[in-house]
């Protein structure tokens, strides 16, 4: 497509990969972090630390307020002096920038925030990705760029601050809370050279040119009445319109340099489509992916991804959908009670009905609406199956939902979870570890050797369960030759580790297992005994898969090479030894680059005594021979004591056990409510 | 329609409808003012203080909180004790609400927030009115009601208390700021027995029920993650589902109670119309006014009110539409730069769209949205008219714009401004008047004067222009037989009153005199010099419309009367004496009984000066004898100085001048910036 040599692979998150952009563009950065958009921040303010310099050799200045209102407040009044200025935020931090955000955008003002976007306190507050902030937002006047993956998260940025300062119309960039700001994907960095490139001089110039200015003095900010405010607030039509073609220059510039081409709304799928999906954000992916698997069986299928949200460019999308098209499913990754039906949705119906006025189609596509993936709720090729089956329905359901049960108001689509689009070349890797064990860091320690020491792709996701430190994590890792796109939870590894020994009782992690996974227990009985000590369900699940079992007493490995109760390089080195990502000597050969790195400069003993852990982990891993036939005198441990109250049994037992995405809606309180006092019923032996 | 018997007339404004009946079923009011819903907080705050009681026979507490953050803040806790809640909002203040109205409905909490609809501050701050805030508001859960009147905004506030209670969903109740806020018009009060009689105590008790209680101890207030929280957003559909038959349940009870019948979607019009507007707040009394003269003229039109905006119900909206209508224009009280489409008209096509795809229409109605009256800005018979035309147009404007001239983007839509269908047993009079010299307060008095005692109808809207105290104000006062249903400012006066006298050369006052129309006059010169002290427009404008002129020397009479300089009540008489609202002697007659209870308290001695100015009044009113021509040797006193620069000249004088209407778009600043230091060329020697 283009003729744009590559530029430098590196493995980093979503948040990392637009804060690196929006930094090097800023002046100054306002901020108050809120998850998911922290990283984005507190990164901001290391490198401004560190003295790192934008693209002008200038460290930015970055400002932390009491507030996102007293960020959004101070990012207006630093945009009125003339200085390019970013935030990050999300969520009720977003909520609490729209005053400004309006007096920002009416005032035609060049700016970008920056979202990690995520769910909205109501029944209950989240801190999970879904775009409930944003589409709140979506009346203030921001032009609005929605990405879907690290790399584009990373792009995008970069197109909403060189296409702000042409439109003068400021932009939310947006992309999936967690499941892009804290998904660890290989992507190609835009160099410094490049990001100058894109940005234009003259524009910045005219940006601090519009400040408040005693030498140049005008008012800004001033009121208006009946008789001149509706004129006031019609005369920027034009740079509204404007916009739209402005993004796609920006958007085919950074094609010229880099390769990767963007449209305002990018179809993919047979040209001949009869059903498309249109949706925003990381779910365009998983279409993808399964789209192709069907459009292989013979399907006639499409995926439209919206980019530019807003302005919303009625003639760009229907250019942009196959003639073909009969039916079209629109996806929202948001929930708007009482309204007529979902925001993307309502646009598609919109600019279709306005594209049959004016001629530019001549006959209606059947619409449908669905909501998806609120709070960082999976979706999964499985469900992305489900939505083209019930689209492809004589009487499809309208403002349905997908990936719940919903057993009260029956919105919730059918699909098959076992239907499953994995390619056999990705490794696929789980780790079960304790809150603070140091698996999360190995695992991105791992995924950092081999994302920047090897041509494969990879990609890292953790998900830490409700209480934070001192209970579970489980690491997701995907390593192959193609690039990653997979952006939802592995549910059939070839690889699972069990960092912690009691975990063995206590989580269900084998019905994740592929057939033929290999499965790492980190626990003090020796190969002979650890087959005795699992719990039946697990014994079965070893023999039916045909799991290679292997076991290693890791805390006495760690305890005996002196590095106390740090069992993560060891389980580390068993990773590599067992999953076949790598050759194992070539593994081994980078770990102990990696650890040299590290600790050379804590003196050359430390580097050995790791050396040595390394070493007497392979030493000590051991394959264990299984059974033909279970021989478990005991089943998975109870999530609560038996004598737990009604609701405890049936809705907080299977959120212990990992089972909450099984409720059905009518197991969860209508308002938030829950009974009290029932910690004491959990059992959480950690 | 019913056998209610008719409750206590009351000639009072919007604000203080809502107020009467929030306050009335209310235990807390946490406020915290903004324009233009200040007023029911101050209401609010009088009552208790003067120990006004509920409905429960208790005083309400008021709690005033820093920003409406803390007040909404306040809201939600005081709603968890179980206490009936209520709050009074705007623009800005609506924002800062926001993340506690996202926790208030997901939990499901009975409440209501009642918004006097206005602008957000974008390229400019306004304090006027328009639907800019609630459609900011559109996402979060509220039910959303809408009303056109300062009657229906008092009903509505009553429906959406009962309502709220029955639906355990929470309500905005919305009504035109300003328009209706400060309309003051003569209304059924709803007495404290019917209010009792909709408020059903049981579901007050299971409100209260549902507080957080030591006693009965639970949780709410929870974080959800990715496991169950989207199906407990999605827990509360039925609730939801429920709300648009409740809302018509308690609009049936109110109509037996009251005579007044509501719908959700209120249709008026032709039976087979083909041509229908729809719409929300006062402007549908705009086009019912118009479309009866038009219909009578052979055309077949509609409108349809949206009354329950959220939840918004397809199937309602769909069985109040004519079947015949070919045509439908969405008129939206608000802007979103950028949208597929303003938020009403992207419901009615989503409405339509779906009401085809389930039959229960056989064909799609042509669709258009437009833009009317942000900020304020009048929408008029001839604009209603003007968008009846347009969509009645082979090639019709969609997304236009209708009261204001588009020269940039040419949205706007063109009508004729001199059509007009104000009733001729209508008295219109308008009073120019100084920002603090008692006109208001004046105007306010003979409002209640005749509406509470006599059987006329009356509407009073003051329009004061942008610099407060020492400025201009215009008082429009219209009093007939029927219901005022005229929304808009007079533009056809059969009394105009001059208070100030040098006003007569600054501002045009006679362009809106009817022919025939009576103009009064505050002038030191008398009756025998003071037409040739007239600018000649004003002279020319006497004698084309055959006005009967009349002047007073009020500030002289005042003098002499002892009320120094206080010439409300001597301008009142005369408006009297001269409008013919009421036979003359029986006007004075009321007058003075209205002095008399006002200043009973201060003695007789007071009372007797007062009845001094009155007679005193008549008796130096004399009619100027008008000449058949012109003798003027000046015209009207520029606005600003001749040497001001273009900006001044272009756009502040007409605005100085009260022609910004008038201005083009292309004329209004894009971003809200003005040269500075322009207010020396004004000349305001007021």
């Amino acid at each position: 497509m283009s003729e744009a040599k590559q530029n430098k692979l590196v493995t980093v998150d979503g948040g990392n990969a637009v804060a690196h952009i929006a930094y090097r563009v800023s002046d100054i950065c306002s901020i108050y972090p809120i998850t998911p958009s922290s990283d984005m921040s507190e990164l901001s303010d290391l490198w401004a630390t560190q003295g790192v310099k934008n693209i002008w050799d200038q460290v930015p200045q970055v400002i932390e307020m009491q507030s996102e209102g007293g960020a959004a407040g101070t990012a207006h009044g630093a945009l009125q002096t003339g200085a390019l200025t970013t935030t990050f935020t999300a969520s009720q931090g977003l909520l609490l920038m729209l005053p400004n955000m309006y007096k920002i955008a009416g005032e035609l003002t060049s700016s970008v925030f920056h979202v990690a976007a995520r769910s909205i306190a109501a029944q209950a507050l989240s801190i999970f990705g879904d775009h409930q902030d944003v589409m709140a937002a979506r009346m203030t006047g921001f032009a609005m760029l929605a990405s879907n993956s690290v790399q584009e998260a990373h792009d995008s940025a970069l197109i909403a601050h060189a296409a702000t300062l042409k439109a003068r119309v400021p932009f939310i960039n947006f992309f999936d809370g967690f499941r892009t700001s804290h998904e660890i994907n290989k992507i190609e960095l835009i160099p410094d050279e490049q990001i100058r490139t894109m940005i234009d001089e003259e524009l910045v110039f005219a940006h601090r040119n519009r400040a408040l200015n005693p030498d140049n003095p005008f008012i800004r900010g001033t009121a208006q009445n009946p008789d001149v405010y509706f004129q006031g607030r019609e005369s920027a039509n034009s740079f509204y319109n404007a916009v739209p073609a402005i993004v796609q220059e920006t958007m085919d510039e950074l094609a010229k340099l880099t390769g990767r081409q963007y449209k305002l709304f990018e179809y993919y799928g047979d040209e001949d489509a009869t059903d498309v999906i249109v949706m925003m954000g990381s779910g365009n992916q998983v279409v993808e992916e399964t789209l192709d698997k069907l459009n292989a069986e013979g399907r006639k299928l499409g995926v439209m991804s919206v980019r530019l949200f807003r302005p919303f460019s009625m003639e760009h999308m229907i250019a942009a959908l196959p003639k073909s098209v009969e039916r079209i499913a629109v996806l929202d990754r948001t929930k708007e009670p009482g309204s007529a039906g979902e925001p993307l949705y309502q646009d598609v119906i919109t600019a279709l009905a306005e594209g049959l006025n004016s001629g530019l189609i001549d006959k209606l596509p059947r619409v449908i609406g669905g909501r998806y993936g609120l709070s960082s709720k999976e979706f999964t090729p499985a469900m992305a199956k489900g939505v083209f089956d019930n689209l492809a329905d004589d009487k499809p359901k309208n403002h349905f939902t997908v990936g719940i049960n919903d057993d009260v108001t029956h919105s919730s689509i059918d699909y098959d979870p076992s239907f499953n689009i994995e390619p056999d070349n990705v490794t696929r890797a789980m780790f079960f570890g304790l809150g603070s064990d140091g698996t999360v860091s190995a695992n991105k320690n791992s995924i950092k050797i081999i994302g920047e020491s090897t041509d494969l792709f990879c990609q890292g996701y953790f998900v830490y369960d409700s209480k934070k430190a001192g209970s579970q994590t489980t690491s997701h890792l995907r390593f192959g030759p193609d690039e990653i796109r997979a952006p939802y939870l592995i549910t059939s590894a070839n690889f699972i580790a069990c960092h912690k020994s009691n975990f063995i009782d206590q989580v269900e992690m084998l019905d994740k297992a592929a057939d033929g996974a290999v499965f790492l227990l980190n626990s003090p009985v020796g190969p002979d005994k650890v087959w005795d000590e699992l719990p039946e369900p697990v014994q079965k699940q070893i023999i039916d898969k045909n799991i290679e079992f292997y076991v290693i007493d890791a805390s006495t490995v760690a305890r005996n090479a002196g590095m106390g109760r740090r069992i993560n390089t060891i389980m580390q080195t068993c990773f590599f030894a067992l999953s076949g990502v790598l050759p194992r000597d070539e593994a081994i050969a980078k770990i102990k680059a990696a650890i040299e790195k590290t600790y050379m400069r804590k003196g050359q003993e430390i580097v050995e005594l790791n050396f040595k852990a390394v070493d007497a982990s392979l030493d000590h891993l051991h394959k264990v021979k299984v059974p033909s036939k279970i021989s478990a005198k005991h089943g998975m441990m109870p999530a609560v004591a038996p004598q737990a109250p009604k609701f405890v049994q049936e809705v907080t037992a299977p959120m212990l056990a990992g089972h909450g995405d099984d409720l059905p809606v009518s197991m969860i309180p209508v308002d938030g409510t829950y009974p009290s006092g029932t910690a004491r019923w959990e059992k959480r032996n950690i």
